[in-house]
């Protein structure tokens, strides 16, 4: 890894994969089609590109308790004590409205509601994600929306992974469709003869799945397009090098355009990470993408003060960091943008992407300057709410008329003044 | 007004106007122009369109002070007694992190901090629009912004209009600029010499304003594109057809794509309404934008039970929607979609465009489906902080490195491994 002097604010946003114009232009025309013809599209183009097309777009029960009879009981366990966490971790974001009074019984509030219904798209291909199901779906199910849709495309057995209905199962989701690709997105927006609508779709996918999600955006709410991962590591000379580069090669492994960066204070622990690196590199799986990514994306910087690493990382503003420094509590306290924080030693970034209890779905390419992890929030929605007593109007409708008309809106103040006046009921 | 027996699920989208690609090329050569040239560029493009290039883009300080000078002064204190509403209101939104403790000292939590810098874009034209520059700067405010921009086109005076400047003056802004258009869209994202980049870009604008925001979001945050206004009012025999007819016309005035819906269960009051709009159409200043807006997406529906109509409300999730009924805050509780609801006779909805305190940027368009008015929390971010402890890492790891594993991630495994084991310090 290329080890540098830090000197200034650096950054690791990439040019991100935009998708071409024919790309979208398929995009486009698979989103007509599927809203044109419905399930029948999506058979075709299902069969077109995953080579399969269900007679049952949807996933019977009896799949879905032959998945679990089969699952490996402790891994079972695994998923479900996870989800305890991400469940007890979700349920602190709640929250509720609130009523303010005014004088003689107006009041102004804040009422909260849950999206009636989300659906979750689930990336099929060579492995299985059971955790984007419990991230993805916990919040939802936390926030109060009723309808959960499940979708991801069926591999050539015609079988989403075990795993996947496993998780699916643990949090009792049951609407689940083998449906992959653009014609998902195109189905969970604008509905089918089988697949009703949604009103947000979330979960990650491949280009056009990417693509499809931009299309639709409007008609339906949609989550952030997610970057590669990255990983910033905030270390002095207490830090474990081995550790280190076992960390940064935990989101080098993902994507040959993910960023793994090491920020430190110590010059030894500079050159030990990057001899570990190497040496764990090579035996590594997915060696090939993770020194990709290294090779174009890692690096290490060397600063002068903790106050220096902390004002780099701010400027990175990466969507997962750790500390692992002296008092590292106190430092991260200094951190103002990040995803999500690793606090000390024993809190190895993949601790929160499958289990710890927070959520693994964050905003990347310096996003987190502005965005937020997947919470609650995403799945709810405020209605304000004002109610004027006849005394407070009267008090106030002159105040009114006169803002309208300052703004050329006569219409405005026409109506607040339109009130009793002349009737004289009250 | 078409009056209609309500007998289904009703909808009021409309195809919202996205833009030509000649807009869109003209759109993305002045973002690279700005980019490229900075400040040259946006002298060069206001010139251009607005017929008037400052020497200074930034406002002088004596220029506000004059504006706040000539300014009626009771107008001045309708101001300062809106803002003070709107703070009142969105302070109540204001939230705190979290820590949720689990064994042995570990914890989760979640930490809020506001974005850094955010830009206000207020449209120029004809009318001022002091209004937008409260709901938009105060939740930010709220939210602990600490650098607040905002950017208006001059006039042919080469000036801002004194309300803009007075409504920014009240709220202690003081970076304003003289700059429209998708050129200050751009140098918001972007950055120039005079400009420093922000974080996120709200407020309305022109086709090329709207355009220009979809083409920065991702480099920055956007607001919500907003739509034309819709109002919705759910009405039974108590109330006033001049009232009804006066509040419909007041969001019909704004836009000739603006939407206004009355939902009764009184036909009686179904036909007066009718009567009383054309009445009041015909002295309304701003009637020919008004009478388009009824012709095209004017309707009235007569409704069997107070029970459909609140289903009507729910399937056209509107911007605005007044209940004016009997018992009208029990009826208000039923909805579950709407962006904001203004409760009983003496609610009229301008009373919260200018005053009430709650925001008047809304979903419009059928988005309250999934979307809310702005809000505090559109301003600040959440991180996600993971601390584990020797031993709460040591009673997980095996759990995640297997969860890890099934997802074919040996590197996130190795990395949970990784920790104490061989080195048997602690």
């Amino acid at each position: 890894m290329k080890i540098t002097i830090l000197d200034n604010d650096i950054s690791l946003k990439r040019q991100l994969e935009q998708g071409n114009e024919q790309q979208l232009q398929t995009v486009r025309e698979v989103i007509q089609d599927v809203r044109a013809k419905g399930d029948a599209a999506i058979k075709y183009y299902s069969e077109k590109w995953d080579g399969f097309a269900p007679e049952n777009l949807r996933v019977a029960e009896c799949e879905i308790i032959e998945a679990v009879k089969s699952f490996d009981p402790q891994l079972y366990g695994d998923l479900q004590e996870a989800a305890d966490n991400i469940y007890r971790y979700h349920n602190e974001q709640k929250r509720t409205g609130f009523q303010l009074p005014l004088e003689d019984g107006s009041y102004l509030g804040q009422r909260i509601t849950p999206l009636d219904a989300v659906g979750l798209y689930v990336p099929g291909g060579s492995a299985a994600y059971p955790s984007s199901v419990l991230m993805n779906v916990i919040p939802a199910q936390v926030a109060g929306v009723k309808r959960i849709v499940i979708t991801s495309p069926a591999g050539n057995d015609g079988k989403l992974p075990d795993a996947v209905l496993v998780a699916a199962h643990i949090l009792g989701v049951t609407e689940i469709y083998k449906v992959g690709g653009a014609q998902a997105i195109a189905a969970l927006a604008y509905g089918t003869e089988t697949i009703a609508p949604v009103d947000k779709i979330t979960g990650p996918g491949n280009i056009f799945v990417a693509l499809a999600k931009r299309e639709v955006f409007g008609e339906v709410a949609i989550d952030m397009i997610a970057g590669p991962s990255e990983i910033c590591i905030l270390a002095d000379e207490s830090a474990y090098a081995d550790e280190i580069a076992a960390d940064l090669l935990s989101q080098a492994e993902h994507d040959t355009l993910a960023c793994a960066v090491l920020i430190t204070t110590s010059d030894d622990l500079a050159d030990a990470v990057a001899d570990q690196v190497e040496i764990q590199l090579s035996k590594l799986p997915r060696q090939a993408i993770a020194r990709k990514s290294i090779e174009n994306f890692g690096h290490i910087y060397v600063a002068e003060s903790i106050k220096d690493a902390v004002r780099a990382v701010n400027s990175l503003a990466p969507e997962h960091l750790e500390v692992i420094t002296e008092n590292a509590e106190k430092v991260s306290e200094m951190i103002t943008h990040a995803g999500a924080i690793f606090i000390g030693r024993y809190s190895s970034e993949p601790v929160g992407d499958y289990f710890a209890g927070t959520n693994h779905v964050l905003p990347t390419n310096s996003t987190a300057r502005f965005a937020s992890g997947l919470n609650v929030d995403d799945f709810i929605k405020r209605t304000s709410v004002v109610y004027y007593s006849e005394k407070t109007w009267q008090q106030n409708a002159p105040k009114i008329a006169r803002l309208a008309r300052l703004e050329g809106l006569e219409g405005h103040a026409r109506a607040v003044e339109s009130r009793g006046w002349d009737k004289g009921e009250e």
